[in-house]
């Protein structure tokens, strides 16, 4: 079934105002997941929601707190997140690295102690609708080896960069540092299928495509092999450092992937190139990659592109919406 | 044969004197080469010091120009490398965003229409002297096909982030974004060895591991897949919008892999947090990396910590130099 934007975002209002949210932190929690929707990404969406509701139900996330300054010099700003609700949060802090970046060229809040983000390109999106080019990242539990290691060690940690592009179709770059997701390796276990490419090792230390191993064993690959388990050791730091956060050996000490360190940075180019030639780079560099033909005969695709196109299509003709989804929301209705 | 330290950078800097650099350029230029091979990096250092000589003596690189800023914004700044010497641009570009990080926080300088930096590494540690986080990138020409496409498209544009260690050995993370560089699969083939991993695709669209072919065909393989493809696009568009400068596509229409576009962003965490604490989360990370047994029943290591090794090491008995360089360099010297 499909049910429209706004009545999908107004039900889940609803719903987070009973479960005791303040009104505006219910009203912005509404708009991401729905907007999660609007961009296609179920899985961060309405499929989400009901796991949402239960961890707030539950206190793993507080729903009463919210994120607080610290500490700021300049452009610069520590904030904490209280344990509160993961993507307001992080949505607040990316609002401000952007003001920061209006008044300073280039702004940074380190976000530490907050819940799970959700979806990344909600910030780096954020950035760009107000004319920033959005960087951020975040750390997560331990869920991969680092190279050459056998336990999970390191996290996926996700990094995120957006850069807006003018009719609206921002890049975003969005991409966790494992090769795939544990919900890709699930979706290819449910579907009977091997992964494309190599997923992660076997009990062996050999490369194996078998996502139920990996699902078992926990020994994901990093993007690139040494690369990907450098970088993610890099943005685990930074962000550590920056926040005087847990680090993701500290959040795998606490129960239910708690207390994430982020980082938002957001720089404003329009401050010193006009918006006309910042738009014009921007073009020609996306333009660059549409144009060219692919193995497929089809034009290739930059990251994000899809995503403006999955909005008008869910805009105007409403949300796809799983049935038994759908069961579950209503039932969390208590109105 | 190992050379020392001093008599090394002495050497280089007589030879750049000769070659017309201004006496500070020479000697900053001297010290980058240097330290390169003192950290063991030799494709960077005295190997390729021949070939810096020859470009400033064709004229690819333009001895006496220099890096200027072209407008300022708070913490933002525009530079043009006016086609001058690279590393010496580079240096200079991180060191005024330092500057900036320690006046706001966090500083971010684009410096477009640069040469080829040498090694990424030298500008993350400039910063992470000076007790700065350094994050910054290049890009390149099209030298690796965009995710689902044949020819050369988009860069291997290297990142890097550098964070500060309490003794020296500081965190410095530097990965192009191909799996391989050229120059290992030139290392490969010679030694007629296959990769150890993928490296590219053959002419029949399948994943190889023979470097011939992929030297041949120009298909390099992007780490993650589709996900370095993103990365790479992304480093590019932010690094050409930022700097007003030429984008990966508009380097490959200029000889020489010339005019390339550089950001640098440095932030200084003992802003906000003591120099105590900045230091215990840095060292707590990093021994949760170094702690950690490997497969191979060694610990494991974080990126750079080599580095200081060498650096000891080096410095004690000299820098290693192979003989037919050592004489190729000898014979620059027209002292």
């Amino acid at each position: 079934m499909r049910v429209s934007y706004d009545e999908l975002k107004e039900l889940f209002n609803q719903i987070l105002l009973q479960r005791g949210l303040y009104e505006d932190d219910a009203a912005l929690l509404a708009k991401i997941v729905a907007d999660n929707s609007l961009d296609g990404v179920y899985t961060h969406g309405v499929n989400r929601f009901p796991r949402l509701v239960s961890n707030i139900e539950d206190g793993v996330v507080d729903r009463k707190a919210r994120a607080e300054c610290l500490k700021s010099f300049g452009s610069f700003e520590c904030w904490t997140g209280h344990f509160g609700i993961g993507p307001i949060n992080a949505y607040r802090a990316m609002e401000r690295a952007c003001e920061l970046a209006k008044e300073n060229g280039i702004g940074l809040v380190a976000l530490g102690w907050n819940n799970h983000w959700l979806r990344g390109s909600t910030y780096g999106l954020l950035a760009a609708e107000s004319g920033c080019i959005g960087i951020c990242w975040s750390n997560t539990k331990p869920n991969m080896p680092a190279w050459g290691g056998r336990e999970p060690l390191i996290g996926n940690n996700p990094l995120i960069i957006a850069v807006p592009e003018r009719s609206g179709a921002h890049f975003v770059f969005d991409a966790a540092l494992s090769q795939y997701s544990y919900g890709k390796l699930e979706e290819y276990r449910l579907k009977g299928q091997e992964l494309p490419y190599y997923g992660g090792f076997d009990d062996e230390d050999e490369l194996t495509k078998d996502p139920a191993v990996i699902e078992k064993n926990g020994r994901m690959l990093p993007i690139g092999y040494w690369k990907g388990s450098g970088l993610s050791i890099a943005l685990d730091l930074v962000a550590s450092v920056l926040s005087n956060g847990a680090s993701v050996k500290e959040v795998g000490e606490l129960e239910n992937e708690r207390g994430l360190s982020q980082v938002m940075i957001a720089a404003d180019p329009s401050l010193l190139h006009s918006r006309g030639t910042v738009d014009s780079i921007t073009a020609s560099v996306l333009e660059g990659i549409t144009s060219a033909s692919g193995i497929d005969g089809r034009h290739l695709r930059y990251p994000g592109q899809r995503l403006a196109a999955a909005r008008k299509e869910n805009l105007e003709q409403g949300i796809p919406v799983i049935d038994s989804v759908w069961e579950r929301i209503l039932a969390l209705n208590k109105g």
